[in-house]
């Protein structure tokens, strides 16, 4: 993927914008001999934010952005000789001044869609040591996106469609750039629109304000905005809208799911924290009115459900497998990156955010609640359900 | 002030990342014919953060690099006048073309001063358009950097100084230079580094991390860490140190205290909201041991204390003067940009860090505590009382 000209892109995140421990690790990798092993890595969250059972996916834009960019330069590579062990051998550092995402591919879920508990919101292969380099940095991307996506969506939800939201949380946020990712995915998330030029600039965000500072609110998200009802139709959201106080961070994880074809599993003693082992496609399977039934993780390898067909599933926590049939199938994880190479345009932000009120116009009322909601399932293929097994089992011989 | 090449400021702040009412309230001064005259406006917080009776003032670094670059492209001009109404007088634009920092004044408590409500932490007086456009860079510069300083600055009290307090929040928080500034601000504070690669590499901040992410530990502010004064004597902390999730915004304000060289002030039925008149000087008295007695706001023009002589002040809240007579007297405002020229080379990273131990240690054992610590005292001099009363007498004539 050609690195053009796009200072936003350097603006936004560099290669450097990573946890040392990471680079500790492509240095383990690269001694093992393992940095050109094909792996596999998922982006997931384990809960949903703000006590509700959806989050809407967010900063897929940002990620083909920095991968776009990605590229070591001298004085980046120079700077990390400086802080690794002055032993380290130099070819690692040829290694790394060589790198950039023209061995990566990116499957996600589109920008504006209902995200649930384990599904990928990102399957990022290519080398090993490369994709651990951006865990840190896709990790960055995605959450607060998402968080602040997820965010705008359920004030949204409490306002109706009507109302006027804006966001004007700029002065609020955690520095400029904090700023431009809380007007952008706001706007994604159902905003009207921001007081932040450089968003309108920059991100085609409608930039909004007549309207003086003094009229911003600091509802938290489970109150009522003023006035429900009345003649105020225009709500302004400061503080509350880009600190999401509530939970100011999603938590997404990043995870090894399968290196050098074999699948890879976290075992650990606490249910919450294993990973599902393996290459995995994700569907979401709807009933014959158009409502979302359950999403199903299954292997790669697997064969779509169909349509109409009865389907045996697992869902996750429950001891029994149960049938489903489902009257509709949507493939959710899209190939965006292959070996570096954008295969199709990015929805604008005008139409990812019309496709964010679109998904979640199609949940139920029960999962759309904001407070208690119903639980949305997610359910495995009877072939990982029986990996997971295999593997669990494997571990404790 | 020559704005040098610097791809950092560029990617810090624009001129653009203001809020929308601030190019049209420049507009209207502009219309008005005011665009000239000399303003200052003070930037300050009401309240404490986290309950405490103390913040760090810090952000100047940024706020200063900001306005080195301080310049509206044509690009820039461009997307304002697409976002104005149509009919917008075109000399509207060319004075938005030429603005640049060279007539702006900052005077500012060092980064690392203990900073108490209400005495500014920036003092930026010039042209009254300009220095309104400035208010929400400023504000967005300053408010989060000053709240994470004193979150780190907390951590570190609740640990103690032999523990090393390591910045591993990247991932979680408010993208990219969210982060670069949660890593920048909190070593500021107290903490020993980050293991954020390009906090090292553009701010200096030391890079840590062979520590795997799972010793990440989620403490609030107000808990101890993990096993105190055990063997653990490195302490990693994510989204607590980043989001600061008891308060994560500061809430700092910018106000108008003069324009056209004649006092303003807010009158509001609100006295928390009322703001100090006038062109001002802050000391900070101490008493014969070196430790802080209070800090006193005056008119610019009123001599400065003296060490050793008695005083008639007007603390907050009080309804009667009382005496005061310090051994020592520190002025707080320091000049660093005059008329756009930085006056004197700002301390490094390390030095404001080191400076800030310094302060902290000067703050009785009272107001250091962490929850429901002594009110330290804020207090007017008998000219800025008699000021505050005669404006707010005229007022409700």
């Amino acid at each position: 993927m050609a690195a053009k000209q796009d200072p936003e892109a350097l603006a936004a995140a560099r290669p450097l914008l990573t946890d040392l421990y990471q680079v500790t690790m492509a240095l383990g990798y690269w001694r093992a001999g393992r940095a050109h092993d094909p792996a596999e890595f998922e982006l997931f969250f384990r809960q949903c934010p703000f006590g509700g059972s959806f989050a809407l996916a967010a900063g897929l834009r940002d990620c083909v952005r920095f991968l776009r960019a990605f590229r070591l330069r001298d004085a980046d590579v120079q700077f990390l000789a400086s802080v690794l062990p002055p032993d380290t051998d130099p070819a690692f550092f040829q290694h790394l001044r060589a790198l950039d995402s023209s061995g990566v591919t990116v499957r996600a879920l589109p920008e504006g869609s209902l995200a649930f508990p384990g599904v990928p919101l990102l399957q990022v292969s290519g080398p090993l040591l490369l994709v651990q380099l951006l865990e840190t940095p896709l990790l960055c991307l995605v959450s607060y996106a998402s968080l602040v996506a997820t965010n705008a969506a359920r004030l949204r939800l409490i306002a109706g469609p009507e109302k006027r939201l804006l966001d004007l949380g700029l002065r609020r946020a955690q520095g400029p750039d904090g700023g431009l990712t809380a007007s952008t995915y706001s706007y994604l998330g159902g905003f009207d629109g921001s007081s932040n030029v450089l968003a309108g600039q920059l991100r085609g965000v409608p930039v909004v304000g007549t309207l003086a500072h003094s009229f911003v609110t600091s509802f938290s998200g489970t109150e009522v905005p003023p006035d429900p009802g009345s003649e105020v139709n225009v709500i302004g959201i400061g503080t509350s809208m880009v600190t999401c106080p509530r939970q100011p961070s999603l938590g997404c994880v990043y995870k090894l799911v399968s290196v050098g074809g074999q699948p890879r599993m976290k075992l650990t003693e606490d249910p919450d924290k294993q990973t599902l082992p393996g290459s995995k496609a994700a569907f979401r399977l709807l009933g014959s009115d158009g409502s979302l039934l359950l999403d199903v993780l299954q292997l790669a390898e697997e064969p779509p459900p169909q349509a109409g067909q009865e389907l045996r599933i697992w869902p996750r926590g429950a001891r029994e497998s149960c049938l489903v049939r489902p009257a509709q199938v949507e493939p959710l994880l899209h190939l965006w990156v292959q070996q570096g190479q954008l295969c199709k345009p990015l929805p604008s932000l005008a139409e990812s955010r019309a496709f964010a009120q679109l998904s979640l116009s199609r949940l139920s009322p029960a999962h759309r609640r904001l407070e208690q909601p119903a639980l949305y399932q997610v359910a495995l293929s009877e072939k990982l359900q029986a990996l997971v097994h295999r593997l669990r089992a494997g571990a404790s011989l």
